[in-house]
């Protein structure tokens, strides 16, 4: 049985992680801390556990994270960077939810999160936790970067035709769509019902987070750089992501299904739909998948890809949980196979 | 391994049946079929499935149901009472999801339900397959009538109140809201998206279905005939039941909370919440679970229970797999443990 | 033309009246106060009323409300009653739509709003602004206390019944249902769209404030003390309130269809619908008016009231705008005349 | 005043027409008809229209058209070609809300809407009732086509890039994001609540009806064809379309605000957003207006153009009233001044 501590239990991706740690034969759940709550039961703010977790929120200064085989941080940006050097030095894996570990490089992190990095020595030892692309890495990793919740869905589509090089690489479009609960569960008006229910909007077309985050990504595949223009939107969902993905074909004669279904041909999360799918957001509710289709309209030069995938499982906890199965040795799909809920 | 059928796979609690039963690890589903989608591959319609339900829906004509063990029916009324005969004769035994079974006079429910009742003789025999009252039969039985959604939980709410005479029997009231799931798959224009999105009504006041069937069940739990007044609404949600149970005690001085732990304290799909608690639909979205918490405001003689459950869940497949789990002696929470989807 | 002014134009009661008071003919609006927000434009913060309100948000320290002919509070509960007295001293009337003034016992004020009232003697000169009920004394008020969500279309409902002692006045019981707006546009966690969608309960079920106002209303018009059981209901609206009213009739035989139709025959913005019918929320969407069925199911009884109405406008602004007119020797339609939004 | 006649009023558009010209002072509505739904009171099916909208909906057969000034033809696709020639005949001017005079060339309309063409004859002289590009001629014309909810937004967001050749014509990307009551109001499975609702999904990849529609109107803006690869998805509203639009600029220098600023200085129902905003559909939600924002990414040269409609207003009833205001020599903004809905 694995040891596993989580940090920052009372947000929407730290109850995802506990629903699908409390459902996983070989976890067990030693803490869940959270300075604000310390002391509360976990099930009395989250009736959903009722039962299956009996843990309280504890005190994080005396948590004795260090007992844990593995730590998950699922906090705000800024805290895993604080505690994690200590955890690593006593032994204890971490896997990070949240970016502190996401980007190779120090001043573009410093940059776009706006505060200073914290234990910038970690950074070349951390492994992007996208085992799509990184699997060997992390399984031998004692720090795992999870990726963001739009990253997965955007590198996931476009990795087939970046990494051979088949489209235009400097005009990438990424229109990507994401449900509320991606917004975290902060109190903020713009988060509340009544402002993003029954209304859809793009947001940070300027420049958002995961825009550096998503073309590191893509360079590396490319083994160059490229150009993305990402625009994110909240739509009324409380999970999911869609991600629209366009880009110019330098052959527009290439079997863009065969490419595909090669690419992912081994890999248990990740589903290529038939020719001509439109995959929906909710055949991958709960569950840790993305599913991806490939069009090719009206036989042009554009490729269209798109893929959907549950923002809190394969953008976040599940995915994490996937990458404790590598760290850990288990098989990749352990506690990982929950059908989506559907309707 | 049991092995089972489902006729009509097309609906809501259809689809919801194969989810539950394609993770169960006691049954080996034989066959769906389907008169309209003969053919299609199940997770060609619902793509959730895929990878996990291999089957094809079959037409009921050739789909060899008399050599399953257990046949669901989650059909429209009036279709599981055509069939039943000979099946049960073929020593299958039968859940009936629909309302064929669930009345015990036929009168009635003929009256109710506006058609000549197929095979009145199985009446005697049909078991109502509500666990938390009868558990025993149910282990014997080879035809279960499964309860409906409504009927569920306000039974569940009432019982505790109703089988001890606490309260008066004659002007029970039930308000009960209801997600849209619980209308059907059909094609039908109260419930498009347009129509029942940002919008909140009652519907059936003068007279719903589930109103002899709860009368039933409540008059059989207090040896004598009940009065109640059933009010159901239709809210914007997916899948959830929430009633709002309103008694007048008859001894005011009673301990409510007490009662009511009591009387679930064995029921492992049951929760009694704590004092002073408010039970959301989202705390058993995808789980076989009735929350429960009882109140009496201003300390007067008007009791108010609060019920909530998952319609397609507790309140149909759910319920519909613990039985089976009772019928084949199988520990009653096999195959039903998955965790509430929250948020 | 009426110089109107707003204190406390940020939240929803508030935006809502600045849309409904730019449309209006005989208004013209002087100032819209916001601590928080002193110098933003009210058209950035709302972009809907682009265009048509090009007011910024002044300090109300220097708003100059005194020059107004009217001020609306449209704040948080005890705002009002620090700034009334001034305002009324300088001959400006008052609508306040918190609930300052709303309850005539001081005592019972500060005991369900916790705190101490500033102005306990200008209860008894302050008119409660349901028109159908205290039509002339609004229109001789120089301050209104327009009435609570929950309790206008409470009242509204039970008030044919409760006037004339035909029901069991101690043991009514309203079951209402609300949309999230009525929360507010607080920033709060249990507003979220991620908590808030997708999901339905019971809340404030031990007492919410609303209780005493109604119960005061309800025993006015009885004219001796009425037992009510409320329960308030969050639902995945954004505007609405649905209230489902339970009373044992007296008399089974009355004719509850012309009972109400008579009390209501002249009132322009309470539509009484024909028989068997059920009033959804969005058939009543941005317009003032509140819709009401009557039924006895079962031939029994139990009257069971359906009202419904859009809680920022007949339920709030919509209101407040109704007792302007009146004040004011204005036709009671004037501005109130837009067409519900359905879908 | 304009005696106007409605064909098919029991969709979305036609309802929604209903509300715009019940409230519009020059018009008096003569006949709503409906084969279907002969005879019943139009407000028994919309009792949003209850006391504003008195007519039966009437026979088609009998509705004696040709005596009102204007038809709209609120229909289903093929409907109104078989009736303008009479009425044009006749005298009365026609505004088609469906496709039928969309498309210029005869061929191409038949192989998108797989029918044979009625009436070709009348496509030469029918007016594409765009104001923003049509405005004389829409004035003087006896038959108007009203534009689709998803042409309208696109090419408002398009147009001043493509009329003056700023951006590569070739390689027009438009990501539109439309609310389900663009499906109309038909029972299809699909746009049930359950279906639709906490889902998103792209449709209609491969090709779209309004592809074509888009299309020749930005090539007849641009004086040459243009390549656009367009993908409509589904989103849960019920209201509101939402158009990501991306270009390549030939001169990453130029000035985008100024550009849209100037070419919808005098609009009316166009609204230039100021630089950084992100529209929202729900500040366009029941009005007739349409609000663009305009982006260039980290200042690259792919320009991101935003607009929002309300599909059922600037997309459908409320253009068709702009285009019969202008018909009919009245001011552009007669009868379309309400006021956006928000929350």
């Amino acid at each position: 049985m694995i040891k596993a501590g989580v940090v920052g239990g009372t947000g929407y991706t730290g109850v995802e992680l506990l629903r699908l740690l409390a459902q996983h034969p070989q976890v067990s759940l030693q803490c869940i801390t959270s300075r604000k709550e310390a002391g509360l039961a976990v099930a009395e703010m989250f009736p959903s556990l009722r039962g299956r977790v009996d843990l309280a929120f504890s005190d994080p200064a005396t948590a004795s994270l260090e007992r844990c085989d593995l730590v998950f941080f699922a906090t705000p940006n800024g805290v895993a960077m604080e505690q994690t050097p200590a955890l690593i030095e006593a032994g204890v894996r971490v896997i990070d939810l949240a970016a502190d570990f996401r980007l190779r490089e120090v001043a573009v992190w410093e940059q776009w999160y706006g505060m200073r990095h914290a234990c910038p020595q970690l950074l070349p030892s951390a492994v992007y936790g996208l085992p799509e692309v990184n699997r060997q890495a992390i399984r031998a990793a004692r720090l795992v970067a999870n990726p963001g919740c739009y990253p997965t869905a955007v590198q996931l589509g476009l990795l087939p035709l970046v990494e051979q090089h088949l489209v235009d690489l400097s005009h990438l479009i990424a229109d990507a769509k994401s449900g509320v609960s991606g917004a975290g569960r902060k109190a903020e008006v713009h988060s509340l019902y009544s402002e993003a229910a029954d209304n859809f909007k793009a947001y940070g077309v300027p420049g958002h987070r995961h825009l550096p985050e998503i073309t590191q990504g893509l360079s590396v595949a490319a083994r160059e750089p490229v150009g993305l223009t990402f625009v994110p939107h909240l739509t009324p969902l409380i999970r999911g992501i869609h991600a629209t993905l366009y880009a110019r074909l330098k052959d527009p004669g290439i079997d863009l299904q065969a490419l595909y279904e090669a690419r992912y041909a081994d890999e248990p999360f990740v589903d290529v739909m038939p020719p001509g799918s439109h995959p929906e957001t909710r055949s991958v509710r709960a569950a840790n998948v993305c599913r991806i289709a490939v069009h090719r309209p009206q036989g042009g030069d554009t490729a269209v890809v798109l893929a959907v995938e549950d923002n809190l499982v394969k953008g976040a906890a599940g995915q994490a949980i996937q990458n404790m199965n590598l760290m850990f040795g288990l098989p990749e799909t352990t506690g990982l196979t929950q059908l989506p809920v559907l309707p």
